[in-house]
């Protein structure tokens, strides 16, 4: 078993806001991320795949296809775009990194599976200094 | 003469989108960056200021002061913020990097004269690979 | 189950010197690091915790509130410090990066728990070369 | 049971070639890392081992230590090498990044066992976007 | 008048040799770097373009534009190639990363010209450690 | 004329502390960086030199020549030291950064020469944030 990663970034907006709530309380759960106009980030993305080494290439599956697989269904979907708005996917759901991670992982594991190979770990970095991680459970 | 640079980074939103012109020359001209709900950045601010050593404390001035008015004029303005619509300095103007860091030019040099020296250069990234210089002039 | 990590920075001193060894020994063992006069690091800490999320929030706790939590108990009280004279905890421990994580690890994990999360890994990095992690066993 | 790591760079070419294939089924398969005349990368080394920590020294064993060892018994043996060339353990074997981060723990998991510790990881990334990881089994 | 940049990176082979010496002298001069097999690089290019703004984008000249024309001229053209076997513009030049930075400079002048902007400088990094800057002059 | 950069790393201890004020005072100008019991840091060194490009070798001259010096004349002399304490240049001057970075000019301009290249800058950088850059006048 060995493990592959692929690294890409995108940069979208968004904000943090509960409308079961009034302005106080979502100013006080969310801070600045409540920011009516919303605000925006260069997000780190990192895809990591497991499975066995092909012999013939020396690959578990070849990272440009992971990349091409990431870029197609992630990056092309949200780079430049509003998570509250934008993004069919996110429809009713919270925009924090964690909730957005976990639907990256939805929409990625049965695109790897084709390969013989496992979505692994998803790690996207909000800052570098804020940082997901999820491993599907 | 010496060189002192301190770097910090804030998060915000912004679209680039000219109203005069067609939402087809505006996608044509602005790319991805003319998204109607809005993207955002990780931006990373540079701010480099020049000098001469005062000898009693060995600094052109202390980097904890260039921090203070770094934070408090820029950082505490446009952190978590949208670029169109909630900072009051950018109404009227393009929010592309290079305008917005003429802007904090025409903020910071004024705050920088009175220990001394002089403002010498903003470098404001967008991303680690857009990146502008603006000397002032 | 998902991971959130922040990461932080902090500056300090430390000597690495065992009383119980002459000179030469301690010159042997620890190299460089025994200068008797110190020196010191930026050492960059990392803190995840894992927890579900909540769904009202989209959070498993606020990355604001682990910030404060970890600027707290840790940032405020050893950055330009020195491991050896200034850290009441580690009075009568050898100050290399592998106590010092076991010890920050012991100071944040109770601080943890009532957000009804848990305290993951903690991973602190001397150099960008040399980087330790603790997952608490 | 702490983990400690060093990192370490290097430079080297390769290319992807498999002799049982022709041209365009090697060009299909491996891209551009097909190219006849090799290409090259700086390759970014992240060597992991786990024990417990000497409560004489505060260390499972000395970075320093650690450090020679992926110095003398990898770096100074692939650096500026050619991988399909130059290196007598990659004869016969494809020059994948997968394959590399397996012969590196087949000569270094060895090396670690007498300071009473154990290989734990070995990352081997190709460019900052492109990372193998290999636990050794 | 402002600064704007774009940095690309790319993998390549090179080695570094004089016909005109033996090899002994050869291994003197260039160290490593004259091993008969090549070695290669990630390299790190850094492309600055200086003009005043067009009030009506508020760009100097689109970023896209310039990655667009770095990708063209440059990237495709290099990348996973052997600087002394693939690159037409190499032929007869000795492949230091001073004389390819000064190669980019005199392919990417005549290509920043039509956007009524200047090309200011090329930076390209061998490593994080090895840098060259070039000006033009 | 082409600029040649070459970076190294080192740590070491300091404090800022003017024996002409009492404690309140240095407390005040110097904030965290007085304390008594030193700090430290893992500074960052750029040393960027200039000149023509010999058309034998194609360098201004060899970065490895470049890089031997740094390290003879800076880095082993300062690595893991305190600057207060152990550097005899430093002796009755005031260890910030701006201090040390104009010692380090006057220490490597001289070596230079000889290579028919000159200094051009030394970058010091204390933290990623806190940068300090001379240019010899």
């Amino acid at each position: 078993m060995i493990y592959i990663k692929r690294r890409e970034q995108f940069c979208a907006a968004h904000k943090l806001w509960n409308d079961k709530w009034d302005a106080e309380t979502n100013k006080k759960v969310f801070g600045k991320c409540s920011n009516e106009n919303y605000h925006g980030h260069n997000f780190d993305l990192e895809v990591t795949v497991k499975g066995e080494i092909n012999p013939e290439t020396g690959f578990v599956m070849n990272l440009f296809d992971l990349k091409n697989i990431v870029r197609e269904h992630i990056i092309e979907v949200v780079d430049h775009k509003n998570f509250n708005l934008d993004i069919d996917f996110m429809e009713g759901k919270m925009p924090t990194a964690e909730v957005i991670a976990m639907e990256f992982w939805r929409i990625l594991a049965p695109e790897i599976t084709p390969y013989k190979a496992q979505l692994h770990k998803i790690v996207l970095a909000e800052t570098n200094n804020n940082i997901i991680e999820y491993y599907g459970e």
